[in-house]
């Protein structure tokens, strides 16, 4: 079953369903009067970046800052998130799925203010549609763009604009894509990721749709980054036919830090200002795949985009910018085995991701200088056999990754994903809402909040 | 080697060592007239209770959430943990130890506001001594206490008081407990905690050198609890020949929170205030074993003393305090092997710890029906095999925690430490000064901030 909508439908079913502290579009068109009459505070941001790394757990910024630290030095470094953090959020889904969450019901949590089973796009346990954050945004006029290094359709980014019972109905979450209105507007005004599969089909073609509706339709990152900034174009732009090669395979050095420049050019306006959801979507893939590499690698791609988000709430003074996690994925741990030891100079010279290199192993039959090469350090005749003993490129990825591990010290319990709070950055106008301990329906709440209390 | 030291040693090493951020003895004597004219702040606690829960990484908290959830609610209930969250710590120790602390480097950050090499206790890496906020705080005329529920001369409280190169070095670390003095008094007016051996020994008697000196020796709950309060009586009890017995095996229900009571009721007074270093200091053990059922014991007796200590805030008005952790242990995960899963219901009916459990069966040759009254659930045959398969107790043990780990899908990655950042938790005057993101010696160094702030 399709969870089937309009904006109408939704904003009946949020005002009967949604916690009062959840603003929905119905009480926003009844008390318009009440809330332009309201108190504009210093906390209001007139844009906001909402950035969910999906899987990062509080441990994934500690390793990055081990990565990152200059063994020359007495001090490990401070990176981004060190500057930004501000609290901590749980994420439990809706507990009839439990206490350990998966990343619809957490980004449906993080997008709406209500709890949801796992597996649910922006749906409640009825699977009622519910009012996300970015529609709101829409309503009330700002720009709002979605951007993902998954396929687009993925569940934190799908959570914000489809509604559907099941996250694996990635045709019909694209159709959302273009269906969903807010006041008859498309929801999104820029969406760039990966997915082409899901937009151009055999039965609809929604690249068409949205390029017939005004939309410029961009397949590659040189269209992407001539692309006129401050034209305000709408733009859907699909990078890959699924999600995007990881940060370490990819064409192009950081692709996040890229389309969420290019997002925020495209968005950015004086009147109403912007709403963007951006997400990290690989630290959750390389957390599944117990791959300390492929993890730091995306942390890099994430660390650099805020960054540049830091410097831009620094420059505009009037953009909120959160960063958050669904969930934390794959238990890691910052040594293991009894060992009080992390070594993260061994992940630092890789040409390619583990798993790039498992296939060239395979595919190409290398010798042992140039597995070398690739991993940037030597190896033992003990450990390179070790990795061409396996039978296939997947025995040699597992390999692979278990040397890493050994040698850097990381430690896993799992292929999933586990229940730990997850660490909360802000910086910005409102960053203070997101202090001290939360619940991702909080983020989810104060979002509404601070969109109600518009500058504009 | 011993690090020797008096307090006056003490602070001409520390002025030449301790950054300028951590007032010393010395610069305190020579300054006294400026400290004096210093503005007093609304955010000047005239108490602190700094509390250690070794080796609490961030996912205990969470953990001891879901173990005590009520399954009858649909949301997971807050704990006193969550209302006091207000940011985090990374714990790394003196580079020339790795990213991964002990609890003797991490302590002695926290009390000192310095970095140390694993192993150290109140010592830089020169071994030269370092000031303490304990000391600080006795020479400021407050009243001190040390209460712990591992032997007191256990690396954290040890950090606080001695002066050792090596955290090992039990029977110095204890003549330090006497022979460290501040100004020629005793550094700690109330001690609660285990280690009657390391004080009560062939060549030293330190009970009655504290004696001697007019403290109350005192070695059972029954004295202990039936204390005047509010006498001022200085003491020193010892509970245990080594560390006192875990929560779940204690004779007394919350022993941490009856030390901690009782020291607030001895340290109490008008017009200094006081100091008081607790530590939680079987998080850690809990950890190390891989025993979560343990662990849950231990989170709970300090989560009871933690609502005791937030009440004492609350009422009180001019009581800092702080909770954190010195590093995190055992590498534990809410969930593992791609569960996406936690229950606590197996832990809720423990009759004893689950070494206590395997020792009877061992001991005592139980049958089914007993093991299963004394861990409060039934076992299949399967299970009551696969524990009584085991030779002897220690594997019996094993078997056991395994058991609960499996039901409980709680996933571990090491016997030892791990390098995640710990949370931080405060409330009352001078909590905000610990909000967001800081190091182990920045939370050392706000304390001699704070105490250079008095109010008096």
């Amino acid at each position: 079953m399709r969870a089937k909508t309009n904006v109408a439908l939704c904003a009946f079913i949020t005002t009967t369903l949604l916690s009062p502290l959840a603003p929905t579009y119905a009480q926003q068109l009844a008390n318009e009067q009440e809330l332009k009459a309201q108190q504009t505070t210093s906390s209001s941001p007139k844009n906001i970046i909402m950035v969910i790394a999906d899987g990062m757990g509080p441990v994934y910024p500690v390793l990055y800052r081990n990565f990152k630290d200059d063994p020359q030095t007495n001090v490990v470094e401070k990176t981004v998130f060190d500057r930004l953090l501000v609290g901590s959020s749980s994420t439990y889904p809706h507990k009839m799925s439990g206490y350990v969450t998966d990343s619809a019901a957490s980004a449906t949590a993080l997008a709406t203010g209500v709890k949801t089973y796992n597996g649910a796009i922006g749906v409640d346990i009825n699977k009622s549609p519910l009012l996300t954050v970015l529609e709101y945004a829409k309503i009330q006029g700002k720009r709002t763009g979605l951007v993902s290094t998954s396929q687009i359709v993925h569940a934190s980014p799908a959570s914000y604009i489809a509604k559907n019972e099941s996250r694996r109905n990635y045709n019909e979450i694209a159709d959302d894509f273009f269906d969903n209105r807010a006041e008859e507007k498309l929801i999104a005004d820029v969406i760039i990721g990966g997915g082409t599969r899901y937009f151009k089909r055999d039965d609809r073609d929604l690249v068409k749709e949205f390029t017939d509706s005004g939309y410029l339709y961009i397949d590659s990152y040189e269209q992407l980054e001539t692309l006129n900034t401050g034209s305000q174009t709408n733009v859907l732009s699909l990078l890959a036919d699924i999600a995007l090669p990881s940060a370490l395979d990819s064409e192009i050095d950081s692709r996040l830090l890229t389309m969420g420049k290019v997002a925020v050019a495209q968005l950015e306006n004086e009147k109403h200002g912007f709403v963007l959801i951006i997400e990290a979507s690989q630290v959750d893939w390389a957390g599944h795949s117990n791959d300390i590499a492929y993890a730091m690698g995306e942390m890099d791609d994430l660390a650099k985009t805020m960054r540049f988000f830091e410097e831009y709430a620094n420059q505009t003074q009037d953009t909120l910018v959160v960063l958050t996690a669904d969930h934390n994925t794959g238990g890691v741990s910052i040594g293991r085995d009894g060992e009080y030891k992390w070594q993260g100079k061994w992940l630092k010279n890789l040409k390619q991701s583990p798993k790039a290199i498992a296939t060239a192993i395979e595919t190409d039959d290398l010798e042992k200088a140039e597995v070398e090469h690739l991993l940037g350090f030597d190896l033992s005749s003990d450990e390179f056999k070790s990795l061409i003993k396996a039978d296939d490129e997947k025995g040699i990825y597992q390999a692979l990754k278990s040397l890493l591990d050994l040698k850097t010290h990381t430690g896993w319990t799992t292929g999933g994903h586990t229940g730990v709070d997850v660490p909360v950055y802000a910086i910005g106008p409102g960053s203070d809402k997101f202090s001290g301990f939360q619940d991702n329906t909080d983020i989810g709440k104060e979002l509404f909040h601070l969109l109600n209390d518009k500058k504009d």
